[in-house]
């Protein structure tokens, strides 16, 4: 059966909160129907930068060949509305499926489950996991390239410039895979781990996982989570790089993103220490560099995105690009140069 | 009720794999009756090191005033052994309660359930938590002193130090409060949280709210957890790290410790190094140092332990002093000059 989503932000339709809602348009536009917020008219591209064609509806009636409700923002804590369990049961006794990527498993609801297994509908928690894998750090394909996206903070694009690279990647004909290991990323690809909702003892277990899993291709493009540098999800970080065993890394930073997402009293450090900081932990078995930096200008102008990807160039000596305004050529150029390295060495 | 516990630890005991068995005898000894291990007979000190009135037994029929089996191990994997299945059941079919530090909890085993609840014994699994909380680095009672040992491996002596330091503080008068984060440390407190098995989205968040939650306390001695260069289990370290906000550290190494436990192909980085990681991912909103260094010299003779003690005072210019060898003297000093001098600032 095709996914025909209705996709959920009541009253939360910006890029930032809606973020899930946002890379589904983007990259699963065939399988998006509509967007319900009514407090939204139109279409999505103005609230959510994406989806010309998709239209805004405020109720579960106006997008009546839905067959999927997806729960399309992550609240701080990960607590549902109370308001959206009406919708939420709406669309269960309309014998739709429900996706969430909350922290609280809406199966877990003694009502939703009950709904559930009366109109034999599924709800799907994307974060429930299992995963029980210590990372041995053995076994790993070495002609197998593994490059993994870092940041100076969370929400900052390092899940679009994995897809985007690897969809770069691929249409130059190197066969490349996307490791999603965050809950929007695993409803792109249709695989992946929630890492953030692993037991900490096995997120760098999981992750050695999936690139064992997937190192029959040959370029694995590995979504990074959170910052080393975000005090609050650090753990996630430190293990995922640990655990992907990365040949080289992408930097991503936002233009114009100064403090700490959630904790507006923390500065982001500079970028330089931030670099150093990933390229110092990333290399504990062996080398690993920073080998290009992704910069989101979605906030910035034109002449101030040149002016800064210059200063990054000018900065770091690295190739820089914002993967949508300059296209991704100039990263996937770095990576390319790092395989032919690495074969010749 | 006076738990009294006869500890499970059978083939396995030795001071590595019988961790949690050998720090409940050293700190808990007036709650353990015995340990069960058929391959072993005397008193638990040869094989344990420590123990010396605490017999081994090969049944549960030899220590019939026990009310509580502890499962003394933590296997790799956590799974336990198939052949201890009956042992559990035994005890359970004696009356008494059971307490279980692995990641595979045991009440959820339908037959040890069914088996606990027939008896009306109590089955404990200590890594059993839900803990949600987003670390938000606010609301910290900045006189409260807060102290950290961090290391350069796994299972050197981070927990031992903590205790030992927290003793030794409250004995010169100090309120110290030990905030446990491991199984074993929660065990000898009484409260804590098992940092490893929280979802990795709120480990730090884990570790704040055990800090606010008992700043009351003049100094807070904080246990660690594996290292931020065990590439296993560094996400969990650098949560802690984050998430308890150090004012200092206290860097545990143990002599003769070379590979990183269970990844024999790789090093450990030199000390110097670990020791500026620690600081500069620890700094992140205030300075801070590490103040002394304890040394776990168990495997070392008393010549090779000075001079170790000697060679690291060079290096590093701070207090070093293993807490059993030496005594905890020169560390707890450490720590109350640290306070005097911030109480200055």
């Amino acid at each position: 059966m095709t996914r025909r989503m209705i996709i959920l932000t009541e009253g939360n339709s910006n890029p930032h909160t809606a973020k899930t809602a946002c890379c589904l348009i983007r990259y699963k536009r065939e399988e998006v129907v509509a967007v319900l917020d009514s407090t939204q008219s139109g279409t999505t591209e103005q609230a959510l930068g994406v989806g010309a064609d998709v239209p805004f509806v405020s109720s579960l009636e106006q997008a009546p060949d839905a067959n999927t409700l997806l729960i399309g923002i992550a609240p701080p804590g990960g607590k549902i509305p109370e308001s959206w369990r009406s919708v939420i049961l709406d669309a269960i006794g309309r014998g739709m499926d429900v996706i969430s990527g909350l922290h609280d498993f809406l199966g877990d609801d003694p009502e939703f489950s009950a709904a559930a297994s009366r109109q034999g509908v599924t709800i799907r928690d994307v974060r429930r996991n299992d995963e029980k894998t210590i990372a041995r750090r053995t076994g790993l394909r070495e002609e197998c390239l593994r490059i993994h996206t870092v940041g100076h903070d969370c929400s900052i694009g390092k899940m679009v410039t994995s897809v985007e690279l690897t969809r770069a990647l691929n249409a130059r004909g190197h066969d490349t895979k996307f490791i999603a290991t965050g809950q929007t990323g695993i409803l792109i690809e249709g695989d992946g781990i929630p890492l953030d909702c692993v037991k900490a003892d096995f997120v760098s277990g999981a992750a050695e996982r999936m690139v064992l899993e997937h190192q029959h291709h040959e370029i694995l493009m590995i979504e990074g989570q959170g910052s080393l540098v975000h005090p609050s999800y650090s753990g996630v970080t430190l293990s995922l790089l640990h655990g992907c065993h990365p040949h080289g890394l992408i930097l991503c930073y936002e233009i114009g993103r100064h403090k700490v997402t959630g904790i507006d009293h923390l500065a982001i450090p500079p970028l330089a220490d931030i670099l150093k900081l990933n390229e110092s932990l990333a290399s504990i078995s062996f080398p690993c560099s920073v080998i290009g930096i992704s910069v989101n200008s979605r906030r910035a102008t034109p002449a101030e995105a040149d002016a800064e990807r210059d200063r990054l160039r000018d900065e770091f000596g690295l190739p820089v690009a914002d993967v949508f305004r300059d296209g991704p050529g100039e990263l996937v150029d770095a990576i390319l140069q790092l395989q032919q390295q690495r074969l010749k060495d």
